[in-house]
């Protein structure tokens, strides 16, 4: 059983959204073990879409559409896949009551009603969280019996649907118990050319396998290492996780301190555990970052075990009132060591990080854009006759704003990580 | 001249890595009066690439593949154009030479030379920042002479090429100065199918025309009307301007105060706008949202005109010991007045904004995940005895961890944004 993905609407073809939904039903379907070979964008034009409605379906045993099922003029992917199945459109008498129910006594927006429009022939998914129903549109042809899926391109309409609904079906139809799972080992430091030399052995080993390793390079998020394998049966999953097992060990015996962690786990959630071990708290002084890192941080469930707070200095003032910067440059070595002491004193945490710099586009200090010092204080090793201590490295970056900003903040986190990865763990952690 | 995407990566199919580099070859193609009809994405698999690239041929003038490139055993779009073109691929000296010279004397790992091979008939394009050059093949078939463009996935790399020789090259060979300019109307408040009927009268009245409308709803960032127009000629982006200033000014007319902004103006430009007129700096204060109201301000170059600095007060502590919040739970109206006030005053600002509420998944200070407060103090409508107040909302919202915070974060600027429209402008802004 393989199904395509169509993402509809012309925004997604001309760049001003991007389509993210496709990803993540790409993401779902492996692991439901449904292949997915291809996925496609086409705009809101009805030639069009049949048109690549009949591409898809020539290939594959089923299409899962998304987007085009609003309630305005050009939401139009109904009226395609009705034609493709080659019948009418017919009101849903059920699907008004709900729109009406809906609205709760206000008036339905006339454009609204075409949302109850259903292709003769066809299931309709319940929504929940919005007003478009969603459609299991069954597709006779020369290649068989198939079937077209349409869902709301509204990402969490979407989900619901593709979770409840569509994914459930498929496997149905699959008739087979399967999984594709797939498993990162994340490598920070070390070229993508490198790694691939490295790891090259375990790639011509698993030659004719059902396991394959791929490579993902990334300016602000380092290489990772994709292991893939697909397993059938009644213990797919347990088997998958076997094989993902293996290669991950062949790999780690391979790549060996390289490897910073496995799978989503980005370093904050790393950096946490590692501050969990240590037994510390942390509270982080940024200036160009502006939140970002402190964003990040919280973004891990439970971080404030470890995460005092964070003190976003971005005035000279503020750097100077608060944290005790003294004078001088506020983008300097110096300035970042006070800020990182600053702040561990100011919110009592055990260790402050600090980032201080130049996001851009202007220079600053007589340092260009890109300049960023990295303070971090309270490290047992640095303390100064019983007092903390702090260290500071300078980062030269290259790009815009934004990447200056991302960068800068993932490099803290590493550095962090480095630094914690030396500490021993407290008693019972 | 009309040219597709095709992005190549197994990756992306699978969800692990969001394509957008789609999105941003779509808006330059865009930009530059190129249709792009469809796009489409393929796993690192010779037989569906090729087959991907022989479908894409048959519909469009133009192709631009992106990814597969890189050094490593799994890119192989080099093999596939190749047999597209039906030409074996020959390796390139010059480019060989330009590997070694960017390894500088260490040595080049032997996957890298695999870089340099070209099919023959093929341009190359010269990589600034990368190691893998892009390729600009033409391709003889039934259709007539068309061109396939390869370039690499690494998106500072792609851009380079994009800009610099694929774009000039299409432009050149479609022989007419063309643009395809877009403008977004941003409307807060209002539902999408609501937005589309009161707009309804401007889409009867432009069709025919070149001119479309269309709607784009997120849960975070509000309903985006969106106004595409396409003109030819020497003065296209003039005539284009003009085309969209009318339809802006038909919009406006009809759709009234709920217009918060054009184009990608996020709330964030919108709010430091208003603060300069004002004449007002502001502070904040958040809990939740762990730094993200902060590193969205100050994404805007020039944010320290009107942004002091933020306090995110994590931990219970920091909220009481640094913002004064009395005893009683942090989750709380009066905690949110206490936090922007509080704010406020630490950092010397006009106006303090605060947030404090659950991102869950747990329940905190017996409150449900999606409670939020947004407290915002020293309008001046708010002043007590002289004194600076604060005003509070209240907030209940769905989803989960992520979706809460993000939202959070729009609600909390939104709140501002109003606020801050209702204020008289500062004498010379």
């Amino acid at each position: 059983m393989d199904c395509e993905v169509l993402a509809i609407g012309s925004e997604l073809l001309m760049g001003q959204v991007v389509d993210t939904n496709s990803s993540w039903i790409g993401e779902r379907l492996a692991a439901a073990g449904i292949a997915c070979f291809y996925q496609a964008k086409v705009g809101d034009n009805h030639a069009r879409m049949v048109a690549a409605l009949r591409v898809a379906l020539d290939r594959a045993d089923a299409v899962i559409c998304c987007g085009g099922l609003g309630p305005t003029q050009d939401d139009i992917t109904r009226e395609a896949i009705a034609e493709v199945m080659g019948v009418p459109l017919v009101r849903d008498p059920e699907i008004v009551v709900g729109l009406k129910e809906r609205f709760r006594g206000r008036d339905v927006p006339d454009t609204n009603y075409k949302q109850a429009d259903v292709p003769v022939g066809a299931l309709t998914i319940k929504p929940v969280i919005g007003s478009a129903p969603g459609l299991i549109c069954p597709v006779k042809g020369p290649g068989g019996d198939k079937v077209v899926y349409a869902v709301p391109g509204v990402p969490a309409e979407m989900r619901e649907m593709v979770d409840g609904a569509v994914v459930p079906d498929l496997v149905e139809r699959a008739g087979e118990v399967a999984t594709i799972r797939s498993r990162f080992l994340r490598v920070w430091g070390v070229p993508e050319s490198r790694v691939a030399q490295i790891a090259g052995p375990r790639l011509e080993a698993l030659e004719g396998s059902p396991t394959t390793i791929a490579f993902l390079a990334s300016a602000t998020e380092g290489v990772r290492v994709r292991v893939t394998t697909r397993a059938t049966g009644s213990s797919a999953g347990a088997d998958a996780e076997r094989a993902l097992d293996v290669e991950e060990a062949g790999l780690r015996a391979l790549l060996g301190e390289a490897v910073g962690g496995v799978d989503t786990e980005g370093l904050e959630l790393v950096v946490g555990r590692l501050l969990v071990r240590a037994g510390l708290r942390l509270a982080v002084a940024e200036s160009l970052t502006g939140g970002m890192v402190g964003a990040r941080l919280t973004s891990v469930p439970g971080a404030s075990d470890w995460f005092a707070g964070d003190v976003v200095a971005y005035g000279s003032d503020v750097k100077r009132g608060l944290l005790g910067v003294g004078p001088g440059p506020v983008v300097s070595e110096r300035a970042a060591r006070e800020m990182a002491l600053g702040v561990a004193g100011l919110l009592g945490a055990d260790l402050g990080l600090s980032l201080t710099g130049v996001a851009g586009p202007a220079a600053q200090d007589d340092q260009p854009p890109g300049t960023v010092f990295v303070g971090l204080a309270g490290l047992p090793d640095d303390a100064v006759a019983g007092s903390p201590g702090a260290r500071v490295a300078r980062l030269a970056l290259r790009g815009q704003r934004p990447t200056v900003r991302e960068v800068a903040t993932t490099s803290a986190l590493d550095l962090l990580r480095r630094a914690l990865l030396a500490l021993p763990a407290q008693p019972g952690q």
